[in-house]
C-alpha cells in the first residue's frame, strides 16, 4: 500500500505576534517543520509547538532558517557554507531541546526559505547541511526538494532524505519548481493539483510546464495552514489519497 | 586530597567582533561556560569554542542569558519563569548539538549575568530554570552562586549542583556578594584575594565584610580571561592551590 | 470649548506579522504613536504607517521602546538613563525621517510599555527622556502619565507636555493608574468608563478606587484599535464627548 | 588647487564590544561614516561617534546597511528596492537625530558593505537608494563608488553625489574594482598605493589591471582605522597629498 506524508510549517508565532492554525491543521498532517527563531518562532512557541504535536503524535521536524527575522527567512542570504552548517546545527539542538525535554523524537530537518531553495541548488551548500544533521544524529531525516542538490547531497552521504513534493506548484522539465515569477508557476485549479498529487503517489509521474512527462518519487506533500482555504485544500488531498487508497504516515513510516 | 574546578566564560566573540583571550585562559582551567547566542556569541564562535575546548579536554558548559545583546546580558529582565525556562532550553539545546556534533559531553548549565544574579535571589525563578535543565538532562550540573536560591532550587529537585564562588568579591555576613555598588565590593588586592580562596577551599571559611566569618563550600571558583592581568591572577591562584595540595578539576569530578 | 486628542498606538506589524486594526481605527483618533523598531515595527511599515496618518491628517507621535522585540517592550529592563535617552534620540530620529520624507511634521513622543511605565515613576529615567526630546527638538510634545514623573519632568525643563488619561483604568488615591495585578484595576463597564472619561475631561477628576475624589487634567485619551470590540469602544467615546460639546482635536492644538 | 576628502568608518563597536581606533584616525581624515545600528553600532556609540566627531570638526556621514549584525552587513541579501530605501531613511534618520541633538549638521550618506556593493551594480537598488537620501534631505551628497550605479542614479535625479575611490584596490578597465577573489585585487604595496592615489587626484587617471588607462575623477578617498598599520598608511597618503599640493578638505567642500 502506497504511503505518503503530508508536512506543514508550525510555530511561526513570534513573542506578541500570532500566525497560522495550528491547532486546525495539525489533525490533517502526519509531519510537522517546527521554526527555530532564527526566520520566526521564539523560546515559548517553540516549548508550545513541540507539545501540541506530541500530543497529536505527528513527526516533529526542525525548520532552520537565515537569521533574518525581518524578511521572515525568505531572502537569499550569501552565507558560506560553513555558516549554514552552523545555524542549521544551532537551530537544531534549540528543536531538538524542547523535543526531548518533552520525552518525543526528533524526526527530521527542513530547511525554511531560502536557505531550503538555495540548498536546493547549490549542492556545496546543500552536502555542508546534510553533514552538520549528520554530525549532530546521522538517523535524522533530511526533507528536501525532490530531485534537488539537497536530495543528492544528503543521499552521497548516507543521510536519510525525504524528497518533498508541491501539489500547488508547476514543474520544469529537469524537475525543479517552476519560479514564481513566471506565469503558470501557481496551480489555482484545486482539482487538477489534487490529481495531480494522488499521480505523483501513485505512479512517480508529473507532466511539466512544457507537457513533458517526468518521474518525480514523493516522500512528503508540503501543505499549508494559515488560512480557512488552505484548511480546506489539505483536507481536499486527504480525502483524494484516501479515495485512492494511499494511506497518509509520518515521514520516518514512510523514508526507510 | 581536595579538589576544585576552575571554570571561566568563553566563547562571547560575536561575529566581527572579538572578546575573549579564550586559547591563553582554556590551558589554566578546568571548566567553561560557552555563550549561547542570545547576550554573546553566534553559531560559529560556539562550534569554534567547544573544538578548542574539547581539544583541551575542559568540562563544557552552557551559559545562557538574556536575549539582550546590546547589553551584554547584564540587564535585569522581568521575564516570567516560564520565560527564563524556556530560554533556559532553548540555549542549553543550541549549545549541546555543537558540543554532541564534536562527539564530546555537556557538562554542565551556569546563567549568565543578570539572569545567574536574578535567579540567585528568586526561588520561583531558580526553580523554573533548574526544572528546565533537569527535563532536557537530569545528569547536567547547575552552577549557582554558592548559597543563592539556584543551589536550593536545585538541591530541592535532585539536579547536580555546583557552589561558585569569586575569587575577588567581598561576601556578606548571609553569604550572598556585596553588591558592587558598595564599597569594598571587590577585593584589588590579590594575596589577599588569593588566601581568601585557598581558604574557602580547605577550611569553607571566609571573613564577610563585617568580620563575621562564614561557612562556604565551593565547587568551582570563578576566574577571567579578558586580559593579560587576568589570566596573570589564574595562573597565581592555580600556583597558590597546588602549593597547598588542592587539586584542579572539572566540575564533573568535584561534583559527586 | 473643551478640546481633548484621542491617541492609539499604530504601526506594530513587524516583517510578515500583521497586527492591528490600524485602518480602521485611524479614523476615529486625532493622534497615533508609531512604533520605532525596538518593541515592534519595522522601516516598511513605520514608512506606510506614516503614510496613512499623513493622508488622514492625525498627529503623528513616535512610539520608542525597549530593545526587546521579543517581549514586545513589555518587560522592564534596568537600562541606565543614558541609556534610554539615546533609545529614545534614535527611535525618535528613525521615525522623523519617515514623517520628513512624507512632508508632515513630528507632533509627539510617547515611550511604550515598560519604558513608559518605568519613567512614569523614576524621575532620572523620565528626565533623561525628557532632555533627549528637548535635544532634537524643544517644540516636541512628551505624551506622559498624568501625574506621573514623566509630566513632572518635561514641566522641569520647559519641554511641551501631554497628560495621558486611560478610560478603562483605575485610579489611585495619588493619581497613579492602580497596577493591573490588583482586583478592580480594569473597569470593563464601558458605561462606567465613558463616564468616567467625560468627567475628567469637562470636571478634571475622577473616583479614585477608594472612593477619593482626585483632581485630574487629561490632554489625550489612550485608546485601542486591536479588535472590533476596541473600536467599538473608541466610536462610543467619540459620540459621548461629542454629545457633552467636547472637541477631538491633535495633540498639538490641545496642548499649548 | 586640488581638493580632496579622506573617509573612514567610524563608530563599529557595539554594546560590550569594542571596534576601530576612532580617536586615532579622526585627527587623520576630514569626513567619517557613522554605523547606524543595523550592521553595527548602537545608539550610545553613535552619540559618542558623533560627539568625537563634531569636536574634531570632520564631515560627519550616514554609514547605513542591511539588518545583519551577525556578518556585519557584509552579506548580500535580496532585499527589494523598496526594503533597501526604507532601511536608509530609517538609519539615515536615527544618525541624524545624533547629529542634530548634537547641534551639528549631517554631510553624507554612505551605505555600507553590501548594500554598497549590490547598489553599485544595480540602477534599481542605487536610484530607490538615492531617493530616499534626497526625499529627506536634497542637499545630502551620497557616496558611492567612482564610476558605479550609485553615482549614476544620484546624477540622474540630481542628488549631490561623491565619488569615492580606494587606495588599495585593483581597477578593472570599465572602472569598476576588481573582486578580491581575484588576484591582484588588493596593492599591497603602499608606496605604489600611494603613488595611484596622487595620480587619480591630479591627474585623473588610474592604470587598470589589464594596463588600461582610465579616468577617474575622485572626491573622496576610503581609508581604515582599525589598526597601526592602516594609520600609518592614512598618515603616508596625508603626507604624499600635502608635498603634492593637494588640500584634505571634508567632502561638503569638494563636492560643489
Amino acid at each position: 500500500m502506497a504511503k505518503i506524508d503530508l508536512n506543514c510549517d508550525l510555530g511561526e508565532s513570534f513573542g506578541a505576534y500570532s500566525m497560522g492554525m495550528d491547532d486546525k491543521v495539525i489533525p490533517l498532517i502526519s509531519s510537522c517543520n517546527i521554526a527555530c527563531g532564527y526566520h520566526a518562532s521564539d523560546p515559548l512557541v517553540m516549548q508550545k509547538t513541540v507539545a501540541m504535536a506530541a500530543q497529536a503524535g505527528i513527526g516533529i521536524g526542525a525548520h532552520p532558517g537565515f537569521p533574518d527575522l525581518m524578511g521572515f527567512g525568505r531572502r537569499n542570504m550569501t552565507v558560506s557554507p560553513a555558516e549554514a552548517a552552523a545555524y542549521i546545527t544551532y537551530q537544531l539542538g534549540a528543536l531538538y531541546a524542547f523535543a526531548k525535554s518533552a520525552g518525543v523524537p526528533l524526526q527530521h530537518v527542513k530547511p525554511h526559505g531560502a536557505l531550503y531553495n538555495m540548498a536546493g541548488k547549490d549542492y556545496k551548500l546543500a552536502l555542508a547541511i546534510a553533514k552538520a544533521v549528520q554530525a549532530f544524529d546521522p538517523s535524522l531525516i533530511l526533507m528536501g526538494l525532490a530531485g534537488s542538490e539537497s536530495v543528492k547531497a544528503a543521499q552521497d552521504i548516507g543521510l536519510p532524505v525525504a524528497r518533498e513534493v508541491f501539489a500547488d506548484r508547476a514543474y520544469m522539465p529537469d524537475g525543479s519548481l517552476v519560479p514564481r515569477s513566471r506565469e503558470g508557476a501557481v496551480i489555482h485549479d484545486e482539482e487538477v493539483a489534487i490529481s495531480r498529487v494522488v499521480r505523483m503517489v501513485k505512479e512517480h509521474r508529473v507532466t511539466a510546464i512544457d507537457g513533458t512527462e517526468i518521474e518525480i518519487v514523493p516522500d512528503s506533500i508540503c501543505v499549508h495552514g494559515d488560512n480557512e482555504k488552505a484548511l480546506t485544500f489539505v483536507t481536499q488531498i486527504r480525502s483524494a489519497l484516501a479515495a485512492e487508497g494511499v494511506e497518509i504516515a509520518p515521514l520516518a513510516e514512510v523514508v526507510k
